[in-house]
C-alpha cells in the first residue's frame, strides 16, 4: 500500500494524477480493511509487562519515553512517563494507544497516508499521524494498544515495538 | 466543479498557480453554492429506514458499519454501529453525517477539495474530508443526513447510498 | 440505603449531624460496592431490542423519548431519538448509559445522593444525578447500558426499565 | 478547621448564619492557607512504589482501585488500574491526585467543605469533592500527589494512604 501511496504522490507533485489516473480513493475493495476482531480488554499484568518492555528499551538507548496502554474498549490500563520525559508526549502516548486500539492499526498508516498526500486523514476524528502506536494482540483478537511518545516518531516506535513483543502472542 | 479542482491543482503543482493565473479563491461567483432549502427534520421512522438499508448493503457485502442520521438541525436522530465495527467510526460517522447537513453538501466534496490541494478547507470548522456523508432530501429539501464509517471512504459511500436511496424522495 | 441518606440529610438539615454524628462517610467498608464484573460488549441486535422496548414503553404512554445503549466500555451502540423528543435530551441520554456502565449502578444512586445532601457527588467526573440510565446485565455480567431522556426522570426511568427489563438475563 | 466548618454548617442550618452571624468566608486571615513549597518533581520509581503500594493494600482488602501519581507541575506520571476497576473512576483517580498538588492539600479537604455547607467550592476550576487525592512529600516539600478511586471515598483513602506512607519522607 506504502508504494502506490507513494506512486500516487509522486504523481500528484507532477500534477498529472487528477488529469491521468482515476482516483485512487474511488476503488472500492471486496474486503474490509483491518478488519480485527475486538478481544477482551487487556489484563494489568501484561499492560504493566508490555511497558515495561518498552521502559526498558528506551532506558537501554538513553531516551525518555511516555508510555500509555488502553485496552480492547480504549479505556487506559497502564501509563508511565520516563523521568525528564517531554511533558506534552503524555497525551500524544495516550492518544497514540488511544487510535491505534480505535481504528485497529499502527498509527505509522495515518503518518504514511498524510505524508503521501493523503491530507483528508488530518480531518478524521481521533487520528494521530505519528507512529508509535502499536496493537496488543492475543490469538489474533486485539486486546488493547501501547502508544509511546517522547523522541521521534522512529523512537517512539522503536521503544513501541519492544513494548508489544514482549506481551503478544 | 471537480475539474475546475483538477485543473487548479495541476497549475499548483506545476509551480505556476500563483505566478502566473488569477487567485482562484478571488472570483466572485453571483450565485450561493449549495443553496438548498432546509425542510423539516427527517422522523425517526425513515431515518431508521435509511439506517436498515445501509446496513443491510454492509452486511451483503460483509463489511462492518458505524451509521449515524442527523436531521435537518443537525442534531443526531438514530445510530447503529455494526457488531465488530471500529470503535474509532462512532463518532466519525456523526461527524460525516453532522458536516453533509451543515455544509449542505456530500463531504466527499471536502474530500475533493483538500485532495486537490485546498488545504484551507482542514480549517474550516466541522468539516470532515472523507466521502460517506449524504444528504437525505424531500420534495428539494433538505431534511437531514446520513453519515457511514468503518471501511475504506468508498465503501463508507456505498453503504450510505444504498440508505439514502431507500428514503430519498 | 436510600433510608440511611435520608436520615442524614435530615439529621444535616436539623444542624445536628456534624456536632453529633460520626461522619457517614468515614465508614471503611470490607467490600467494594458496586463490584460487578464487565463482560463482553452488548450485540447490536439485542441493544436494537432494548431501545425498541424502551420507545415501545414511551409510545404507549405518549411520551417522547431519547433512548441510548453503550457498550461495556462505554463506547455507543446504538441510539433513537423518537419524533418530537426535546434536543438537549440526546447528550443526556447518552450521558446517563455511559455512567451507568463506567460507575457500574444506576444513575438514581446519584440522584437520590445528591438530593440527600451528598453534594459532593457533583465534583466527581462523569456523575450525571438523574435517575434514567440502567444496567444491560448478562449471566451477572455487565454488557452495557441503556439510558433514557426527554421526560421527567421518572418517566426516564420507567421507559429505561421496560427497555433494560426486555434484554437482561 | 474541620470543627469551624462544623459551626457554620449547624449554624447555616439553623438559618441563624447569614441574618446574625458575620459572613465566615468575609475574615482576612494574616497567613496563607496550604502555603506548601512545591519541591522537585516526583521520580518514576518513587512514584511507581507509591502506587505498588497502594494497589497492595487493595488487593489484600480484595478491593479493584485506580491509581494515579501527578508531580509537582500536576502532569500526570504513572497509572495503574486492577483488573475490574470501575472505568468511571479512570478520570477520577487523576483528577483527585492533580487537585491534591494543585491546591497542595487532601481533597477530603474540598469534601468536608462541601458537605459542611461550602457549595460554591463546587464552582472553583479543578476542585474534587472526594477523599483520595493525597500529597506526596520529600523534606517538607511537595513533590507529587496520589489520587486513588475505585470504592467508597473511604476506601479510596486507605488505599491512598497506604500508597502515600510507602515514599513520603
Amino acid at each position: 500500500m506504502r508504494k502506490e501511496l507513494i506512486a500516487v504522490a509522486a504523481a500528484m507533485a507532477a500534477g498529472t494524477v487528477f488529469a491521468q489516473q482515476p482516483n485512487p480513493l474511488d476503488a472500492v475493495p471486496d474486503k474490509m480493511p483491518f478488519d480485527i476482531a475486538y478481544g477482551a480488554p487487556v489484563s494489568l499484568e501484561r499492560a504493566e509487562a508490555a511497558i515495561a518492555a518498552a521502559v526498558a528499551e528506551a532506558k537501554k538507548r538513553d531516551w525518555k519515553m511516555n508510555v500509555a496502554v488502553v485496552d480492547s474498549g480504549g479505556n487506559l490500563v497502564a501509563f508511565q512517563r520516563m523521568d525528564g520525559a517531554q511533558l506534552a508526549s503524555i497525551k500524544i502516548a495516550e492518544h497514540k494507544a488511544l487510535a491505534a486500539a480505535m481504528f485497529r492499526r499502527e498509527t505509522k498508516a495515518f503518518e504514511n497516508g498524510i505524508q503521501s498526500g493523503f491530507n483528508y486523514l488530518i480531518t478524521l476524528d481521533g487520528v494521530i499521524g505519528s507512529r508509535g502506536g502499536i496493537l496488543l494482540m492475543d490469538g489474533g483478537k486485539l486486546i488493547g494498544a501501547i502508544g509511546c511518545s517522547g523522541g521521534t516518531g522512529s523512537q517512539d516506535e522503536a521503544s513501541c515495538k519492544a513494548g508489544a513483543a514482549a506481551v503478544n502472542k
